[in-house]
């Protein structure tokens, strides 16, 4: 697992100034380890994590709530399944979010991922989330058009108040006990442009391009701009943004898992205390079973 | 239909200095009716809100969601069956909130409503809501204790924490193309008294009678303090309250009927215009109807 200090330098817990082109796509702040040096140092966080779900699971109090956003091809999906594949699925919900369906638009843009927030005990994943709201619908403004809003109520600030409402979302659930966490994979153009070239040049990868994805490549700029804002209004102290490194795949599955266990060791579940008296009726339930008699296992 | 200018006197849109004893339950501000005379009065009110549904129905922009707070024996279930019976159902839904589920609890507390709320083109009327949220848990805070949240986040300001995520969340849905609501019906403890001692009484009324429910009436006074901090902390221009009389059901309900009437004629739901396009696409499909010849209609 990375260092404390260095989990801490992804970190985003106050938005005023924040500039994304501060933040090196490439780097991997002089960690120079091969592909299995690597792979270790992920599956000893995948065990830590997996122990730490168990007592957050058994506890009940707080519900762990991540966010990940990024541009296509910047390894949101690699980055689940390497890094949660290890917890208990009972316990452990992931959440995709493509375009929303007729239902969704019918309902304020925070409902749909409202009605899917994880429970007391259980971590809750969102592979992309509310934020598309302010990025792929301010990128292409004509989606607006089609959530069937009011008219009126779309002005010149309607992305400073939809943060102001995601600001106010988040602090709302982290007062009544969902941790929340959120990821920006920040992948540079050109390692785009590197991994498009391998869905297209490896027939195994084909199945992940679509055409429109190029489409979408044009937009990068504005997209980027788009996260920049994005992060800037909402990165807060109980809902901070991570801003993580993601041309080197496995320094990107570092970081995330490191930052989650970070938080959930502060956290620090407990497994529920046994009451004496719970106590007591086990030792009573033991001389029952016991008194059974029943043949011994081989 | 009740004048505006009395509709508008038990609408409260700024909350501060609020003082529910300034509200008589018994008042019918002079009108002076016979049962028959109310209850024409109403069926014109109820003919109106079909009408204005409708046309709110159609136009698929704004949703409507009603709350519906009270005491018990206050009126609630009478005032939807009698305001809302004429109402078409596909494009209204009821939804009563009594204690909250396991699953319910194991989430944050605006969750449960926030899944139930109504779409655009549709009027969600909430039997009790949120609200009991900071009226019934407040009133036995055991209820808190078993709501599963993490101790630390339990402090003497939870109340008032619980009033800005209830002013943040509406004013989310205000912007968003919710119109909100909120109606308080005001019994006074003496009526109530009837009220009870009539279904004991009465066998047809017995169903209606629970044992937990004088233990209830016992806390009046903590009620009382509790809506009157509750409307004080929430009412604003965008998600008004309304205080109605509740002592005669008549009255009760003219003013709830009146009062949701006017707002939606201030919202003045359209039919969708028919475009050109459509308009022709339909003088061709007549066309192609009537070639078909077939039997007249005798």
């Amino acid at each position: 697992m990375l260092p404390d200090e260095l989990v801490e330098r992804f970190r985003i817990s106050d938005g005023d100034g924040f500039r994304l082109k501060r933040f090196d796509p490439a780097d991997t702040f002089g960690l120079d380890i091969d592909k299995s040096e690597a792979r270790d140092l992920l599956q000893t966080g995948v065990k830590r994590l997996r122990d730490l779900q168990e007592r957050l699971f058994a506890e009940k109090r707080w519900a762990v709530l991540i966010v990940l956003q990024a541009i296509d091809t910047a390894g949101k999906d690699g980055t689940i399944e390497h890094v949660m594949s290890g917890v208990n699925p009972q316990g452990c919900e992931v959440t995709s979010f493509k375009a929303p369906s007729s239902l969704e638009l019918r309902h304020d843009f925070l409902w749909r991922t409202t009605c899917a927030l994880p429970e007391r005990g259980e971590i809750g994943i969102f592979n992309r989330s509310y934020y598309e709201e302010v990025l792929v619908v301010r990128v292409h403004e004509e989606l607006l058009a089609k959530q069937g809003l009011p008219p009126d109520l779309i002005g010149k600030d309607i992305w400073r108040k939809r943060f102001e409402s995601i600001r106010d979302f988040e602090k709302h659930l982290a007062r009544n006990g969902t941790v929340i966490l959120k990821f920006f994979l920040n992948l540079s153009k050109d390692e785009q442009r590197r991994r498009f070239l391998a869905r297209i040049d490896e027939p195994d990868k084909n199945w992940k391009f679509e055409p429109g994805d190029l489409a979408e490549r044009k937009h990068w700029d504005e997209y980027q701009r788009c996260y920049e804002d994005a992060i800037a209004s909402t990165a807060t102290g109980h809902a901070p943004w991570h801003v993580v490194p993601a041309d080197n795949k496995w320094f990107t599955r570092l970081v995330v898992a490191s930052t989650i266990v970070d938080r959930l060791e502060r956290l620090d579940p407990q497994f529920p205390a046994v009451s004496d008296e719970a106590r007591k009726a086990m030792a009573k339930a033991r001389k029952v079973l016991l008194a059974e008699g029943g043949k011994r296992k081989d």
